[in-house]
């Protein structure tokens, strides 16, 4: 019998990208698609890629609407989440994929999101260590920032084998598509082809504090992030350049070991083979993470890149291979590490 | 039982295309990769985004190599096809990729493509009339080329239905994975970003007498094309606006419906809603064709634009998509109309 | 002694690259710079790259502002330059970059533009027959379209010289600034980046009936235009593929001796040498124009692209140049036929 | 009376930006243009770009095309500067965009280029401390890398005051043009766009020793850097985000003073009004540095982050202003600070 399953806000990009995903999804049937401004227009107007569900019409983001489903994932803007998770009933599996839910520390939360804290649920990243165990069975998942999955699938390993100082920088280049739908002049392709910018500079990206969250879990110690994102003149991916100072001791050979185990069995990470380096168009529409490692001896440091896809495994992906653990589904139930090239 | 497939040319564009599709594709399975200069090497430093093929090594292009398979598709140069197809046997399906079988003219071969003329195969482009009865049980398949699997689509129904004068023009951009994976110095980054530029004006593209075959096919007279390519600052996706003057009588319902007719049953092909127009951006990664008409009254003109992925439709799903017919599968299985976007 | 200009809508693209040019014209001294929404504004915070100019804060667009200028640009919405310039008196010279006073007959902007004619001022394309003359002297100067100066400029040649028929076809791909800087969703980096889409299709876009003026003169009679506008994934440039049936007895060399001819003297005009073809690359942020010319014996019509920088020559070199004519100066001061490239 | 200069290696991208500024150059009269695999084509075929000097031919790279200039500037392969400078004489004022001359540590060279060290010629930044001094009647300029620019003036000023921990972290992007026009796979088109990708990582890239030089010499003490380049989808460009810790009692407000300072009175460099942000788009053509800083006091870095175009400020344009300094023409001479945007 199929999961029933809502999208509230599937006119935006992640909602089209999870929709993407669902059509393929073996165990899923598509129910209610909503959207606020939105309502009452044909999907195939708002995301004319889905021709299957051209005809389907969007419904206002309503209980009513969302009700009757087995799962109901929510693309909302920041803060509207709790509302509604709240409408639609503990057996509900109910996937966020805003930042509502994501942080444990509610002074962390009012810092750099301006309201107050809804809460914390489970969090959506079943590669950190015990993150599976948190999202079986749960009825909650708070889908992780797509910065923080790119980030912290880098580092946690150095972190966890003790390898890393407790300070990290990270710089990170996004696709377009991570700023949203929204029109805004500097997001225009005529400002963005051709340039590279950055935004959030010097601490101020409100996914700073959830890499800082995972990092230090996995460390055990607080983990500081010196964190800049940048604007690459693509549609989709994040590049993400990840640096600690090595403990001492460290080996080149020590750090690809820590990354081989961490990652031996991980259905969605790839550590390349030595010399070859992740790009973001190798993972184009895929659930894949590519990570290579390096030990640059000269500075110190210990250098990882990932590369994700942001609105396949660092959205929307990411909802779905959580989704499929709730639910006792196999993992990679619908999902693909094979990427759209060239 | 699955269908055991083989590629030779698995380290281009079009061989890396297939393999992305074979790879979900339910009923086959993937047998021998080949290649000439690159055999010996992982798929994984080729092909970076075939995750789950990485580890595959690509064997040498040879009648072993190739042998016991139920499908062979050659990814090869022009003019190599003959020599190996006939080396597999009558019982293998057969499907080139290339050019050598698509056209019926020899006399058209010789003049476009300077060497003698291979023959002509059953040509893999199901939506023109009696184009799936032309492939059900075959063993041989000559994959339309990219332009033309957009052009003849565009305007076959205008010439099948009497409407159109027969002479036509187009004009089409093509991301440049159309141009192969041979590197050249027009076809560098730096060049093309941020440029459109033509080439083969004035009647040489190659693919010229192919959609001028299909469309004196369609009309029952001979049809002339005036066919401009041109380059666009993009991987994937053409878009082919074509155009021809309108026989009199002619209105924007008689277009309309004409199209209707065309495509009410074609599960790829979509004649999108008025107003909406193609995007090569909507058919990313997808069989789908995406067709929209206008009738330019002042001009007096009937005017067609479609978009296609170049490396779906155009050559790797229109391959899958035969494959389909002359095995007696679901013709869309494996094939799906859903874009890559944004 | 400098001439003194001012720029009313100084925020906006055409804008932008109207100062981008006068800062190195040798002639003129930079003004008053106004606009609407963005008045009070510094200047480089509407225009970052414009650095000389960056302390420079917007004035309102008032009559005192662009008072005591020898020449005033206006780049503005659509049918408020009348107002504007009546105010400015009948001494200054006002090069109006928008359409109110391109067209010569109210029947067709009515139907183009919904709003009652304001008139019609000299043209600012001095390479038509008898440009020159019309701007010299003048106080006003109706700058042309970009893509009716990409299109008359490959077109005109082979009409003046009588070689074409009368109905034309266009094909004509932009970069994305023609669209302008008011964010609108279709215009978003995420949706333009890899796709290329049509608009105004089948003989709606503005800009048809200006061509169909300029082709008309130049062949004595009333020409057809059947034009295709496209949206390019790149910021700037034009490139228009456009054809005519060849009248009988033109040849590829007849063809080429009239644009051989038409072209000889032109400063910014290049017929490029036989085998060498357009690209917009070529002619970024430059006022050069790129021809190239086929004859297609097969199709029987004659195919002339040309390329140009929507922005400079189709727009703010356009009315540079005109400047350079009305004033008496050196036609090309200020201006350059070299690219930025790659 | 205009300085005559030759340009060996006018076929490539660094060549081909160096004649653009050339041209526009009032003290420069372009003379010798010499190439060795494209020895004997027209420049029109090979930079179609550069309109004016379309119809100029490349001679051979011998000392008779060089002899006879005031300049010569070189944009050859690694290692063979040296043997075409002797062979022109002292009195000529050589300047070599390569790298042959710009280490000062033969070791260093030995081990990034494996090859025997030419030698050190005046380093032409004339930013850093002492720059300017160094080349003002100088016969021989080591253009520095394009990268080494970047950062350095990202970097210097921090270090001068005293305000940073000796171990920077720098994550550069760069527009494709850096990789040169040598056509390779991996700078296709087809790969490039739509992808993020890192290369040299883990201290290997050949600027990293020029960076430290720099950096160490502005601090006085020896200065790590970890350096991660990445290609990003873009022609040119290069935005450099480098951090390092923050010494004790450095604030913002310390951070800022210190930059202000440093580039008062540079005429390329700008340290841009708090709140705006560099953008590669800003600087595309033009000869600026955009800087900006932040002090990020959770995780106890100074962030700096700067754009340049790689081939202007970068290569050709830090060439030219070397020249201009080296003959005691104004710094500013033929150069600007105005991009080309969008």
């Amino acid at each position: 019998m199929a999961v029933r399953a809502a999208v509230a806000g599937a006119s935006g990009y992640a909602g089209g990208e999870l929709l993407r995903l669902l059509l393929t999804h073996p165990e899923v049937e598509i129910g209610a698609l909503t959207g606020n401004t939105n309502a009452g227009q044909r999907l195939g107007a708002l995301q004319p890629h889905l021709l299957p569900l051209a005809d389907r019409v969007l419904e206002p983001t309503t209980p009513e609407a969302l009700a009757g489903h087995d799962v109901v994932f929510l693309a909302l803007p920041h803060g509207q989440s709790a509302a509604v998770a709240e409408q639609l009933g503990d057996e509900v599996l109910v996937i966020d994929m805003g930042a509502d839910f994501r942080l444990k520390d509610a002074a962390d939360w009012e810092a750099f999101y301006g309201s107050p804290h809804a809460g914390t649920w489970p969090y959506g990243l079943p590669e950190l260590p015990g993150g599976r165990a948190a999202l079986e069975g749960s009825k909650r998942v708070a889908v992780p920032g797509c910065y923080p999955t790119a980030v912290s699938l880098a580092l946690y390993p150095a972190y966890a084998a003790g390898l890393a100082e407790a300070e990290a920088v990270v710089v990170a280049a996004s696709g377009t598509s991570g700023a949203g739908k929204s029109p805004k002049p500097h997001l225009l392709g005529s400002e963005v082809m051709g340039s590279m910018s950055p935004y959030g500079v010097g601490g101020g990206h409100r996914h700073t504090p959830e890499m800082i969250q995972n990092l230090s879990a996995a460390a055990g110690e607080r983990v500081t992030v010196s964190f800049t994102p940048t604007l690459a003149p693509m549609p989709r991916g994040i590049l993400a350049t990840c640096s600690a100072k090595a403990k001492p001791g460290v080996t080149a050979e020590s750090v690809r070991a820590a990354y081989e185990k961490a990652y031996a069995d991980e259905p969605f990470v790839s550590l390349l083979p030595e010399g070859q380096w992740p790009a973001t168009a190798s993972v184009y529409g895929s659930n894949a993470v590519q990570v290579q490692v390096a030990h640059d001896t000269a500075a110190g440091r210990i250098v990882v890149i990932s590369a994700i896809d942001n609105l396949t495994k660092g959205t929307a992906g990411g909802a779905v291979q959580s989704m499929n653990i709730a639910l006792g589904l196999d993992e990679t139930c619908g999902l693909s590490t094979t990427g759209v090239a060239p």
